[in-house]
């Protein structure tokens, strides 16, 4: 029997105490140090979600320093990841940051690399991917349930906070770009994407927000993001060549349905003719929701992230899941700039 | 007190028919005739809802030879609506003609200059225009119950039948273009449309199509047209800078809903500093489902006809408004030709 | 090949209009009369739904010395439903009759013993039995995939007419009475009943009630009717002892479900000890929603009805099963006289 | 300013840890000690909810003979209520007692009694009378903007904890029974009980069972309660003369809503006849949805437990609030007993 993993979490600001609450919790990890910039904060969390056990500091280096500490997870403002996941990189620890990886695909490169040369997990915290919903979509897609998704259609909008920082595709795009990302098959993802978006209060950035995006089999994903609606939505649609599928996740009875629904073309030659007709056929049947079990994500992101380091492989989110999603981001601005032109990924 | 309108209903194919019933129920109107290429079609149309006194004939010609026919309303393929259109004009008919008004802007163009030039009553049947929650929703903007429009985000989806003749832009919508001319106040559409779509069925045209269009005032108009979906969706949401607004066809109780939500920004210099601070403030009050009653549509659509036809008057949804439809739907061409960059309109 | 059956529909005042539209477009039958005692009404009604085939008349008489009638669908009020059924059976029609079967159980056990004797079909029209919900809840519970029936939930309510002749349970109890009858297998069905009421209007009769039932096995069955109530619900809780069903019909993209659900029971004896202990398990499983046709209910009843004749065998809803039904009205008053009590069946 | 009130919470197995949260949270009261016979779950209680404050105890008697403690707050099983509560108040102390008041009617006296004449406060914790949406509808009701409640119709539903203990009616029914209590104006209230129950588990007590109040104003009452339901259901249908509510706790969007629609009735003479005629006109505006605030129920009881004591009035749902919910749950009861019949209150 192995020793629990020990860990530092790095920032207690809006999603440090979850990550605290569930590294403590978990048989696989003990939680060593509380870390922020705020003392103050710091003991708040650790008193409160901490179990009791974690000590609190405000100096990173003295985290990094620490023998017990196997690993460090990274919830500081995300202008601050590259920087503080390169030193713990260095300092020879594994490495799991919250979303967005960072805020350049340059940094995030380097936080890649950096893993990679030092031989350790480096792992993105895209938390709804461990989600029991998500899970099901992706074995669902990968099996080949689904068939060949031909469209990812999600809508992510609420009356929500609009953030002063960063702009509405990078608060809310990484969940559904990581979605997107983990539950398509490797090379099926997007080949572009063209961003819309409108400013209507005067922020300095987009508070509504529009990406599509080719994908390589000649389907589409969209995502609608809005800071500003009065109705909270949460649902995405995946239309397969075998099933159709909806995940909504404010429908606490049945979050994710799977339609046995869809559309068929086929091309007959017409008897003695040479013109084509389509023949487009239409199948309803049965709908199921299954049963999900009733667990929180990050619960399972923690097992995942010390499971990958106890068994030294790569975890389900990787760094390369997160640069992946920061290239999406980027490009997306680009696509704005340009007055959202397709730009290729 | 005067005679009823005589009117003549040209194709009995789809939409046909409700015209038929429509007209032959209103006093306003009486029905002459019902013309179809196939008179067994016209036949069976005029049985079934043309109230017993409507004569039928294959022939546009002797339609339009009739002195009793005061007007025509056109529900033929799009592809003829112009030339049947002209003919009618030219034969000093008012014309009411199914959407969109013309296959292109050159020909619905002409249209309206017939119309202008023959001081008749060209009207373009928008249908969804005359239902009681869009009325509702135009009085609210014009009003200024709304505030400033910051958004208006439509979606309309369902396991609809794939067409082969025209595309889902062309299909769905002038539905939502026509809702979006109907309620924002003059001055305040589209300036630009960008579009995005994908034909993951090989049909040769979208089946999924996105429109994102800038509006004059700084807001985004964003719509979701898509064929291949497993749950059928008609919800358009409208955010304004006092109100905002849900109106979901498809939920009988509550179709249409105002909520007293927003979001206001304020700029303050802090004091004796150069900075200057975002200040957002939300509000969250009470919501409204007005009492709708159960009317139908198009009968809302035959009693204004004949009233700008008796009063000499524009009709609400007139060529010109018919014309602005057509205009997107090409500069979503053009845009989709380009890679989705906008596409001023 | 058989000729179709030759049907008149007597009264066309509600329910008399669906009847004739169902029988005219049948192609088991074939509408000879329809007869109202307002010539008018039946004149309006043959024009509207006859097909144009139909005489009209306002004489029963002629309607059953006519030799051309095989069968009469009776629409008329349900103080007159005896009367006109049984000189129809003693004329040799067949009869279908709208619920309820009668006013009271004598005059329903006169017709279904005229029935007998003189070897005809007796069918009671209960429409939800024909839907294809009902068709589905049936089969599932008959084929023993539900379970034991411990409960039966129903409640029907909305902001209906308020009726000046029948109180609130002779008006929509018949519906899931009938339901009740038709799902339960034989012997499984009520064998008492409560009712409880309230006027609070001052009509003079119940706009409010409740029906409590203990069920042969156990179980219990609960039908909660009311004229008043803001929002329109007509939903079926059905709890089994293997699945649990929910039938909401104002969902029509999911009107029926099934929940691999359950609780368990057992007992045990604690080791060395007297006392035993319940042990409760759960169970969760996933949802099912079959894909349903798309079919009007009375066009099933109509081909039920005309298939019995043909067979010579008893129609789904038979007699007997309408009489069952007004046996448990009859009873339920009686349960209201006493200030509730449950009173057998 | 006062000094805080000095509280002791007694129990700490289900609903203790959520008085120990929400005491030791409030500025108003202090937790001075948390009680149980387990010393171990006092404890963990105390550390995870009590804010580090309070001492840990298995002695009820060092609680009571403590000059701190000012109040108690009593959580244990409801067959202790009695004899905890009344040494509470033998001892000086207020007494907060959770639902149900006392497993009898004559215990529950004995309570309110010793309260009266030792002159302290006694409140009964009806948590869900202190929630938003229920104090709503008491204002709504209270003010007049309802008119006269015709009935009021409340299911509570789900696959929930079958207790071994107590049947659903002293489980689930105190919460909608303290809810009616609560929201009628005085002299409004139930007139009679009878109770339908089945145990089709086998269980030795109902499992499903069904109450029916006849109002004192001509109106009934009504609640569903069911362990054994595949769906949860939390909604409560008031039909009030004037507006009609709907509450419905699983709608976080609009838990609470107001119709303005309704049913009335005249009666007429008519001209020159002796036979009067019923008129019976529907009304049907708009809909509201307040926004409620979200705040925790039982923070607003502590509050209200507090302030009573310091201002020595009753609380608003005091120990004779709690006595007519027992009251009633002993008549249904003695309605099961006696086969339904509705039992006098």
């Amino acid at each position: 029997m192995t020793r629990p993993l020990g860990v530092a979490v790095i920032g207690a600001g809006y999603w440090g105490p979850n990550l605290v609450r569930n590294f403590s919790a978990s048989p696989l990890t003990e939680l060593v140090w509380v870390c922020d910039v705020s003392t103050e904060r710091a003991e708040a969390t650790a008193r409160a979600w901490g179990g009791g056990t974690a000590g609190v500091t405000a100096s990173v280096d003295d985290v990094l320093a620490d023998p017990r500490v196997d690993a460090v997870a990274i919830a500081t403002p995300a202008s601050t990841h590259a920087a503080i996941g390169l030193s713990a990189l260095d300092a020879g620890k594994h490495v799991l940051i919250e979303k967005p990886l960072a805020p350049s695909s340059e940094e995030a490169e380097k936080l890649v690399v950096a893993a990679r040369d030092n031989d350790l997990v480096l792992m993105c915290d895209h938390t709804y991917c461990y989600s029991p919903a998500v899970q099901h979509i992706r074995e669902w897609v990968h099996d080949g349930v689904v068939g060949q998704v031909r469209y990812f259609d999600s809508t992510r909008i609420n009356l929500g906070l609009v953030q002063s920082d960063i702009d509405v595709f990078w608060d809310l795009g990484p969940h559904d770009l990581s979605i997107l990302d983990f539950v398509l098959p490797p090379g099926a993802g997007p080949v572009g994407v063209a961003a819309h978006a409108a400013d209507p209060l005067g922020v300095g950035h987009p508070c509504v927000g529009f990406l599509s995006m080719p994908l390589a089999g000649g389907g589409i994903a969209h995502i609608n993001l809005n800071w500003l609606s009065p109705t909270k939505i949460r649902r995405t649609i995946i239309g397969g060549s075998e099933k159709m599928l909806v995940w909504d996740d404010l429908e606490p009875a049945y979050r994710l349905r799977m339609f046995d629904k869809g559309v068929d073309m086929s091309e007959s030659e017409l008897e003695g003719e040479d013109r084509r007709e389509l023949l487009v056929s239409y199948r309803t049947g049965d709908m199921v929701a299954p049963a999900l079990p009733e667990v929180e994500a990050l619960s399972q992101v923690v097992a995942e992230f010390a499971s990958a380091v106890r068994e030294r492989r790569r975890p389900a989110t990787d760094g390369e899941a997160g640069l992946r999603v920061v290239r999406i981001l980027e490009a997306a601005q680009r696509s704005l700039d340009a007055g959202g032109v397709v730009v290729s990924l």
